[in-house]
């Protein structure tokens, strides 16, 4: 007998670091309805099934019109009672991202500005939420002293009851034995 | 108008490991029902409004009578139609804990067996979960080159629409600009 509460008590959403490594460019964005004048990642709530990754991904295209690829996954948030949840706990996750193009075509409906703002920048402005500012300061010490610094990286491991796979994040090991 | 769908998607598992750094062992068990013959960390689900490193703590005393605190968040792990999880998603992070106590007396609802074991040899032997093998070769890391290499610390942001605070985990900055 499996004495564990089987529902589903979390959202999970993920936002999208886009950072341009060639002129230490970020991708951001500023809400239509929500926290107005505060530049943030795009993002959005992780479909039942989908990756975190491929989350960040489709919401950076969905929100900017921006293409970027999965590089890893820098940060964790946890929040109970969430206004949007209706009294669920929310996950939310920062990954980073690198831009396959550059050209910013923004959805109107979500978004009332949408710009490359230098990481420094973002780091320094009060124009932004406590953790998007913290991010970029993350971000920041990643351009300078090497993304490895900051990264998480990820790996498929096998299910051990089914043929499934497992996406896990941790921290690289400087040398994996396989057993 | 909110276009995000609000409904919870996502169960929130936590495994919690013990490690002893005085003597280089890690407390696992092994489930009555699941992975029999496979060491793992004990761990289970977070309830509603319950952050990640009070569920390790709660989950691993109710399995093994063993008391410990939170240190740092090493590893989280997607996977999707979890069997146990009705179609919904499954999100699984596993804590880095570190013992107030040392006595056994564990939960023989739950587990079948349970014990200190040496870092090293968990990270080799075969039974055991693929991540919980993988998990056991990071610690042995950590345990040897200093647990900051592998650790995300965790830290309380304010949140901008209420009140509350998140919790945020990521790589420790050298040095914190607070704006």
């Amino acid at each position: 007998p499996d004495r564990l509460p089987a529902f589903a008590t979390h959202q999970v959403g993920v936002a999208g670091a886009v950072v341009d490594e060639s002129c230490g460019k970020v991708l951001v964005v500023q809400d239509r309805n929500k926290t107005q004048n505060a530049w943030k990642f795009p993002g959005g709530l992780s479909d039942v099934g989908e990756n975190i990754g491929d989350t960040a991904v489709r919401e950076v295209f969905e929100e900017t019109g921006v293409r970027s690829e999965f590089r890893s996954l820098l940060s964790i948030r946890q929040q109970h009672k969430h206004p949007g949840a209706f009294g669920m706990s929310d996950m939310y996750l920062i990954c980073r991202l690198r831009p396959l193009s550059y050209d910013i075509n923004f959805c109107t409906h979500e978004c009332l500005r949408c710009d490359w703002l230098d990481l420094a920048e973002l780091a320094r402005t009060t124009e932004t939420t406590p953790i998007t500012s913290r991010i970029a300061k993350l971000l920041l010490h990643g351009l300078e002293k090497g993304f490895h610094n900051i990264d998480l990286c990820v790996e498929e491991l096998p299910a051990v009851c089914s043929a499934m796979f497992y996406q896990l994040y941790h921290r690289p090991l400087p040398e994996v034995k396989e057993t």
